[in-house]
């Protein structure tokens, strides 16, 4: 693993689909195709290193071992649109160091060893993140994916038809490979503020969050903002108010995190007391009881701040997924690698999704963070200390050696 | 004073001015001119009775009394579109009946009367309430108003030509007439629902209530909110909702209306902390000291809400006019007049602004509300019953009789 590398090459790729203005590397693009020439352009030089795309789209390079059972690392190239240099891409670049570093050695691994860049991970183009290892993982709903278009009209299977991908048979990406997946190993950005809060460069990962998340409406009475007297107002907008200050408490009592991320209020004028609210409230935790008392914690809050105000309120479910823990046995390995290249072996929950919350369901999975500067993500201004990184790397590239030549049951 | 007559008037006024999609009298439009054609018929019957358009195109019926001292009884008939058929149209209406009280009477009534209808109280179509009566006070700011443009962009003074308007010289409207006027007396709708709550028909009103309207921007920090645990946020959204919630507790602390009409949060996505939010802010009460300290603590609220999320806060005024009380000699008499006609002497603040507040800034003033049922207002459901409307006519044309005949120092 030569740390210093990867950080050239991730610079290298800056220079090539990013630079000041963010990482141009949308998934189903020219520049996501510019990024995919570039690495493949690096792993040509791999002796041993068979390159191919699945039916989904995710480009795989794999170094024969001497037993199939395959440890997989990688992480997803493609990038939001002004995305950071370092989200994705890190996993790749790291990936790529893992790679070399066997295919370098004298002999041939233990374990076979895959490198995967997963296609579509942000789902910037056309809404659905996780597409790529959601079909390698065979869980993808298909007409509701094939029905999906982008901001100019252009229907998901005509774009991905361009790129070689044929949606009728993706959702079988995994069914050759799957079976042999002896674990899974992403290296990624935190893209939060814990790591270098705590003045730690890298941190094995728990798990992914689970998340509830939620349309709240809530219904009162219109009227005269001037000439309404305070005791006969049914003001949606106070109700969803006392909501919003409400979760703040729920995510803080419970370890977790709570968030109303935006609220319209109808008629929305200054002279008119709001007959209507709309709240999209976010809800996530890694242990899914403390997750569903969280949500029932945030109905009773809805329920009775609207009954306070002498409104109704609807909650509609806008998208729930359960927690998705790492393979206990990985998380140690990745907290002694940390431990061993940085001196911490923190470990932390994943707030945001990641592919290896789809490959978790398959096969033992675990991540490794880097820290993330001002925890600032999905921006140009995304970045990482260069020491981080090289460390992050290095707590990385100590993961995949031990698995790779241990086994996971054996680390 | 025939209330029977004048109810039916105002039906007949909707039924070519408005329907079952509301009233169609806004300001400057054809509908509103035919409004004023049937409000011109009614007006050629009476004998004695002069009319004309002032320089603002308010339109005056003057029938001379023993003395040039003139009582104007009037409000307006323009609407918002899809409005109300009583909000300005009951007062014109009821004024007209007063006048043509007058005008049927053997002898000259011992003052003068005249009927107004102000031109664009709403400011449905360019945006200024009150120009009419403000131009015949002689305050308006010309060079805003002429810089006003309708939706489709036409600047207000082309349109107002088109209605004999001359912009140059309407804020001259009241030049002539100003120094003649005695007492002017207003009927309208409440458009709030205390009189209904109460089972009242009518009520003496006490003067226009000030209003402090500000835009309050909250800044933090937008964050990711999967990965930004609840202490590493700032998040603007929770401070302004604590506001939200703190405005209502003002108002009622004071006896005056709080409202939050308004909230943007920024970027505004279920996936993201608000690192902003604007809030649009409105506060009202009668009492001018009371409504410093309503803002005063208003202003703490912002402050102590930010400061605890970690965000700054700017307070940005968008429009500030101060309480206008009426006259208390004839607040008296309104009161005497609800009293004989419908057996309470109750007498409430104005939440809303009306031409009255423009012309006791000049003159002895006051208004008479009917209740409104629901407090619905600005809508095709505005309504209030005809036993109301009856009694309500009813008392003002007690009022109006009685400064008529005694002037506003002897009622």
């Amino acid at each position: 693993m030569d740390a210093r590398r990867a950080i050239a090459e991730l610079r290298e790729l800056d220079r090539l689909t990013g630079g000041p203005g963010g990482a141009r590397r949308v998934c189903w693009t020219p520049g996501w195709e510019a990024a995919r020439s570039f690495l493949t352009s690096l792993l040509a030089e791999l002796p041993g290193v068979e390159v191919e795309r699945d039916a989904a789209g995710n480009l795989w390079a794999t170094l024969a071992g001497r037993s199939d059972a395959t440890v997989v690392v990688g992480s997803h190239i493609d990038s939001v649109p002004a995305g950071g240099w370092l989200d994705g891409a890190l996993g790749v670049m790291g990936g790529l160091e893992v790679l070399r570093a066997a295919a370098g050695a004298a002999d041939p691994p233990r374990h076979t060893v895959a490198l995967v860049d997963w296609a579509d991970e942000e789902g910037a183009r056309f809404g659905h993140s996780l597409l790529g290892s959601s079909a390698f993982a065979g869980t993808l709903d298909m007409d509701s994916v094939e029905a999906l278009r982008d901001g100019e009209g252009l229907a998901l299977p005509d774009a991905l038809a361009e790129h070689g991908v044929d949606t009728a048979v993706m959702n079988g990406a995994g069914d050759r490979r799957r079976d042999r997946i002896a674990a899974y190993l992403e290296l990624h950005v935190e893209q939060g503020p814990v790591l270098e809060t705590e003045g730690l460069p890298c941190g094995a990962v728990l798990g992914c969050v689970g998340v509830e998340r939620h349309r709240v409406v809530f219904e009162g009475r219109t009227a005269h903002a001037g000439s309404t007297p305070m005791d006969r107002r049914s003001d949606a907008g106070v109700a969803a108010a006392r909501v919003v200050a409400g979760l703040q408490e729920i995510g803080v009592r419970h370890g977790g995190v709570c968030t109303a991320g935006r609220l319209d209020l109808d008629p929305g004028i200054v002279t008119a007391v709001p007959g209507g609210a709309e709240l999209l409230v976010d809800q996530r935790h890694l242990d899914p009881d403390v997750l569903a008392a969280m949500l029932a914690e945030a109905h009773s809050l809805w329920s009775g701040a609207s009954a306070r105000e002498g409104c109704t309120v609807e909650a509609h479910t806008l998208w729930r997924i359960a927690p998705t823990p790492f393979d206990g046995r990985l998380v140690d390995a990745a907290r002694s690698a940390c431990s061993d290249a940085a001196g911490s072996d923190r470990a932390l929950p994943s707030g945001a999704l990641h592919d290896a919350a789809q490959m978790a369901r398959l096969v033992p999975s675990v991540m490794v963070f880097s820290s993330s500067s001002g925890g600032v993500s999905h921006a140009p201004s995304e970045d990482t200390p260069e020491a981080d990184l090289a460390l992050a790397l290095a707590a990385f590239g100590g993961l995949a050696r031990s698995v790779i030549s241990n086994g996971v049951g054996e680390v």
